[in-house]
């Protein structure tokens, strides 16, 4: 009886009744699934599965399963509904989740679901939503439970009792002075295995920083990650407490970035998977636009040898070569630094070293695949001198690949473009203009 | 006086200090620093200065840090050891942690860290090496906290008041039966704010199911967001607890997952971003040989049509945008595709449904850019037929790309070849052959 293994078989049961069209079934089990799982479920369906799972949730449910939607999806789901609806349903979420959803929403929609909210409930909300959600502030939820240094943990036992619960992921009770200035953390698992005639200041932890309000998502996820954290209090500028982050939040930030690296690199906007085509195609199409461009930029410097290639055609069998292999190398520089751009790993100190490196790495396996190639080539056409040609293009083109995938990406940091998105394009651009350059311009020079 | 602020000046600081060589100044810097940020230091350092930050941890620092370190950096630090030096070193780890270093350790110098540990410690140790590291066994830790339900709340605190502390990341306690199997969970928070007099049973709760020790580390990362769980009891084929996972270990399978994604996307061996040239170089080569090959295979294609080359030199100009076009579609469809493989988002009920919209944004996308690059080709050559054939091959090239794109991973994962690895390199080969195969036999037949 061990129900973990009843997981998959949840899906395969609903599966089967979604085909059969037993939607009374579907409901059944969807009734026993966490909010995590039916969110799942939903984001893994194609479009007219994912309408009538979302019609099928109970009114108790909706709320948390919209939640864990991914972003794109919850938006879709929640534009069309009542400015009233929308405020109940955001009444059982934690703020942090309800600030992330207002700020998607128009400006007048959110302004109304905000005018639907008691007084005390808005103003908690308000300060959240004053905040990026790019940010610490953005990401922190405002229901904290804070004790003084001074009690003892018998008289904290007792204040936590008034509570009926605890807020999900409370791991440490904040500590602060009367000022409401962050102190400490004091960490449950310490109250409940030490005597109650303790206090609470001899036990605090006091080596845990707390996090400025406008600490950048990303610098907030390393800190969790590298501390393994599962809370941090998040403060204003003079200490002051203003709410906390926890892990599940940090998770999807992680989550997130990582995700934005992947599909930007390939010229994806990012895009939920199942998507219809009239949504995604536009999306695609963009940056397939934008390689036509840069391909007949390419194609214009190869027209610009349209003599050589007449006289000698095997020029025009060799060329994508060298240019393909460039952009291999590129691809792979881009995405080493583009990586280590995210981890938080470049800095004044290292990253003039890695341009370095990477342009050695091309030099290196240009030596090695330059020489594979051009002795290919000169068996091929029988050849000496395309063999020769062929070689000194292509480590032209490796160290040129090297120096611009590691290059380009800091440049592009430094003008404040992001280069995961912009990285690709233009250093594969570069490869190939290189590449028909050098390969081709070489051949001019001795055969034309 | 906010700490938060402090954590970019004491880099600042070390920088300065290990620049001027004072090296006394860069270890008291250290002294005052987490494991987790010392660590981060030392990933985001070039190797000359590691093996100096390395060398000045203290003896008491030096296990938690070298444990924070990215898997090959650690190895790498630990490989030269003697057995007595890694028995204390990983004395002061977790379990999983422990075993995970193991794992990586040559079996003979295993072998002897293992017979050095007491009879106790080993026995736990070697319960979690019996696992592969890719499953849940890996990843769990033996140090879990049981309670029995029939205990009341108050019993419970005098049972945890025996404990100096309790493990880290300890959210819940787990109730099991005589037996030692999972019975439920008591989250700590619901302990410290219930009535002493409460039992175990009327609090606990049993909707979080265990997870079974061989689910796959990337399905237990999956629960664990889905349903934002900080830890969670692992239980054998019969319900026996057996130990439990952290969210950070989790948070690590997170981001391994989605740095081997874009890593083998870019044919990277998952790399260092700070080895070396020696270490560099030949894990690139790899895939700049196969890329090599594949790219012969692709201008072999081109020489069958050097007649028609000869006649009609612009198409070696034009050949290469078709060919890319495809190359940039086909890329784009699978990474959509491993994207959400790694997700867990597909299984037999929509993949048919992801190929088929694949091919569908292939062909819109076709029709739209091929007419514009038909349109560019007529007038820049002053040859309609030239646009015909052009927007002909661009058409079939980027269904075909969204064919391949979607359909190979899928393949590639039935026949167990991970798609993230070699799908990149098939998918563009594909593009390449079929857009050289497609634009030059169309231009044969219309000029040949």
């Amino acid at each position: 009886m061990n129900s973990s293994a009843d997981y998959p078989s949840k899906t395969e049961r609903i599966d089967l009744a979604l085909r059969a069209g037993a939607v009374a079934d579907v409901a059944g089990i969807v009734a026993e699934m966490s909010a995590g799982d039916i969110a799942y479920l939903i984001s893994s369906s194609p479009p007219d599965f994912r309408d009538l799972l979302l019609e099928l949730l109970e009114p108790e449910q909706e709320a948390l399963v919209v939640n864990e939607l991914p972003d794109d999806l919850r938006n879709a789901t929640l534009i069309d509904r009542e400015p009233e609806a929308l405020a109940g349903l955001v009444e059982q979420l934690d703020d942090d989740d309800v600030a992330d959803i207002l700020h998607e929403l128009p400006d007048d929609v959110s302004g109304q679901v905000l005018a639907i909210m008691d007084e005390q409930y808005r103003q908690r909300i308000q300060t959240v939503l004053s905040y990026p959600d790019n940010v610490a502030g953005g990401l922190m939820s405002t229901d904290t439970i804070t004790i003084r240094a001074d009690l003892t943990f018998d008289v904290v036992l007792r204040y936590l009792r008034r509570h009926v619960e605890l807020p999900p992921s409370t791991d440490n009770l904040i500590v602060v002075n009367r000022a409401d200035r962050f102190v400490g953390l004091l960490p449950i698992r310490t109250v409940v295995v030490s005597d109650p005639a303790v206090s609470v200041r001899e036990m605090m932890i006091t080596d845990q920083a707390a996090i400025e309000v406008d600490t950048p998502a990303t610098e907030v996820a390393r800190r969790f990650e590298r501390n393994d954290w599962v809370s941090a209090p998040v403060v204003d500028g003079r200490g002051k407490l203003l709410g906390r982050i926890t892990i599940d939040d940090v998770v999807d930030v992680i989550k997130e970035e990582a995700d934005h690296s992947l599909t930007s690199l390939a010229g994806l906007a990012e895009e939920d998977t199942f998507a219809t085509v009239w949504q995604s195609a536009p999306r695609r199409g963009i940056w397939l636009a934008i390689n036509l461009a840069t391909a007949m930029l390419a194609s214009s410097v190869i027209s610009l040898f349209q003599g050589t290639i007449e006289k000698v055609v095997a020029l025009a069998v060799l060329m994508p070569i060298v240019a393909s292999m460039g952009g291999i190398a590129g691809t792979q520089s881009l995405t080493i630094l583009i990586r280590a751009m995210a981890m938080g790993h470049i800095n004044d100190r290292n990253q003039l070293w890695l341009v370095g490196r990477e342009s050695l790495i091309g030099l290196l396996n240009g030596i090695v695949w330059a020489s594979v190639a051009a002795i290919a080539a000169a068996w091929w056409f029988e050849d000496m001198t395309l063999g020769l040609i062929i070689a000194g293009a292509m480590l032209l083109n490796l160290i040129t690949a090297g120096v611009t995938g590691a290059g380009l990406p800091l440049m592009l940091e430094k003008l404040k473009i992001d280069p995961a998105v912009a990285g690709g394009v233009l250093v594969t651009t570069v490869t190939d203009v290189v590449g028909f350059l050098t390969f081709l311009g070489l051949a001019t020079a001795f055969y034309g």
